[in-house]
């Protein structure tokens, strides 16, 4: 937490993205214990795993629903932090493993669930970018970020390690820790190409969001993770009321709401599900809101405003670490144009530790 | 679907609304045939139940996990229907049973999850309000909501009867649906005296937000699914960008977001998540943001501009059956004053066939 700050409003929120490379190479160089947290779940046999946190930690939370249902055949679900803290049904909960997702290793309701599920016997694995917080000490099983300290309140590069820390999970439970290990050290390099890349267009969508009041961030599959991710960071940031839809919910309701001054901002990726992507886009330019899209398929999205295209993942499980980077980079740049500070957002403190 | 429209826009959808404790004891009189399919899935001795449904329906779904917690002890979670639909993972479907929620049983993604999943050998229950739909041919157990035909886009007594018709499957696998019933019962005389009582209440808010383009609504354990439905009804019927969040998400980032141009909609209850409701209140006044209170415990909640209290469920799980009323009756009256169409939302149809 030392380290005096670069330069003026937002200048650790841009350097942290900048660093996510080398954070998540970091995260890499710790590969084999954070595999092995999976091969621990695989010998359970597990009926399902758990996974909680709150904020960005949950947004990482829905990218391990996909990493665990396609690397390893394991149904994840983000579980109610609610059921067992506040209402006591926690019957069974030992059944299942908990991956609990918190950088700073503080959010109370975090550790508490964790807590409970621990006496009751269930493995719990910490991922924390913290060694001395009480999630630390609460869980069985402590996996490290590794992203170094975090001084902008609105995280980055402990997102980006999350997700890798999932997929390497995962993959260790599905036994294809290996080769998933090659694939994150070619999406760092990747990561780095993108942050460079981006720079420029971020800058131009920022200029055009100047006076943006409400947004909505659409995607579909594992890319709803990103979706979700962009949103919080431009709401938290700039201080738009940016929902996160996927692509279906967006046509079950949401999309009466649209017209000119209503944004659409669409990741667009090369997968099963950017068709839904696609045809969501179509509906959205006919209700005459402006389209933003981003992706290594931002170039299919017909009738996009401006387009932010990320390099393509080596696989497409690994996009949203690639995918989240226009996200950040247009946040920093727009919270600049609207004269707000990134690292320190209102009424925001770097540990939530609200109930 | 006959009957001509009673007069005027958005007059389907006030009916509806007003209808809905008689639609709510027509789903009863049929209450056995519900509570049988919960006692089938106890037979089961299943690990988990997967619920899956878009929109208001998936609202619904959130209710179902709270349902199937605290009265059965039996973990639900809202499948992810991309990873079965789009990416193929649906390996060990078999051993969960399936809970599929679509008021018209013609979501198309939901019919093709409950297709696989019923083809690989999982026990599958649609819950739809209509019995000749796709829904219902593809799934072995066919819960009908009894709602009769809603004529409004918008979705209303179809929403309660989704949480009425869950509240009973998951009391019938914990093998409590007598006594569920008759609090449901109980529950349809005091839906009849909210939407009575709150008519007034609504207009004076509806007045207030005649101008607001965003919104949040809180709410956390079961009243989370009345945030994310009183989210939907204001942001496709008034084309407010309200976004729904759990009180501790919202401290999670958004609240960066707020000032005096963006009232907080906080879903107040006398359950276990009360204290976290008024905590994330009392952050909200703070920040200098206008406060809704609705919920039974409405008259708690320390500077709200506007209550809308409503009466006490017989037991806090059906609080929500309640707590939509505020939620609708502000939907509709604020439509009205913005001169638009509730029943029929622009973009919008009845049946929605997007992928």
């Amino acid at each position: 937490m030392s380290g005096s700050r670069p330069d003026g409003p937002g200048a650790w929120f841009r350097a942290e993205v900048v660093e996510q490379p080398v954070a998540l190479r970091r995260l890499l160089d710790g590969a084999d214990a954070v595999a092995a947290a999976g091969r621990a779940i695989r010998r359970l046999r597990p009926p399902f795993v758990r996974l909680v946190g709150h904020g960005s930690s949950d947004n990482a939370a829905v990218y391990g629903t996909y990493a665990f249902g396609l690397l390893a055949g394991v149904p994840a679900f983000r579980d109610s932090i609610s059921l067992s803290v506040y209402y006591g049904a926690d019957r069974g909960v030992d059944r299942s493993p908990v991956v609990a997702l918190s950088q700073s290793g503080r959010t109370p309701d975090v550790v508490e669930y964790v807590d409970r599920a621990r006496r009751r016997g269930a493995l719990t694995i910490a991922v924390t970018n913290e060694p001395d917080s009480e999630l630390a000490s609460a869980a069985e099983v402590v996996l490290l970020l590794g992203a170094g300290a975090e001084r902008s309140v609105a995280a980055t590069k402990t997102y980006v390690n999350q997700l890798g820390a999932l997929a390497l999970i995962a993959a260790g439970t599905g036994d294809r820790a290996a080769e998933m290990c090659r694939d994150l050290w070619r999406t760092a390099d990747l990561l780095a190409e993108a942050v460079e890349r981006l720079e420029a267009p971020a800058e131009e969508a920022a200029r055009a969001l100047v006076f943006a009041g409400r947004l909505f961030a659409i995607g579909r599959g594992v890319e709803f993770a990103s979706a979700r991710e962009i949103a919080l960071k431009l709401t938290e940031t700039c201080r738009i009321a940016a929902e996160p839809l996927t692509t279906t919910d967006l046509s079950h309701g949401p999309i009466a709401a649209l017209d000119a001054l209503f944004p659409v901002w669409a990741v667009a990726t090369r997968d099963p599900c950017l068709p839904t992507v696609l045809e969501a886009a179509a509906r959205v330019r006919a209700s005459g809101a402006a389209l933003i899209a981003s992706g290594d398929a931002a170039g299919e999205v017909e009738g996009a405003a401006l387009r932010l295209a990320v390099p393509s993942s080596p696989t497409p499980l690994l996009a949203p670490l690639l995918s989240i980077v226009p996200g950040q980079l247009v946040a920093g740049s727009l919270a600049a144009a609207r004269g707000l500070d990134p690292d320190h957002p209102a009424g925001l403190q770097k540990v939530t530790l609200a109930a």
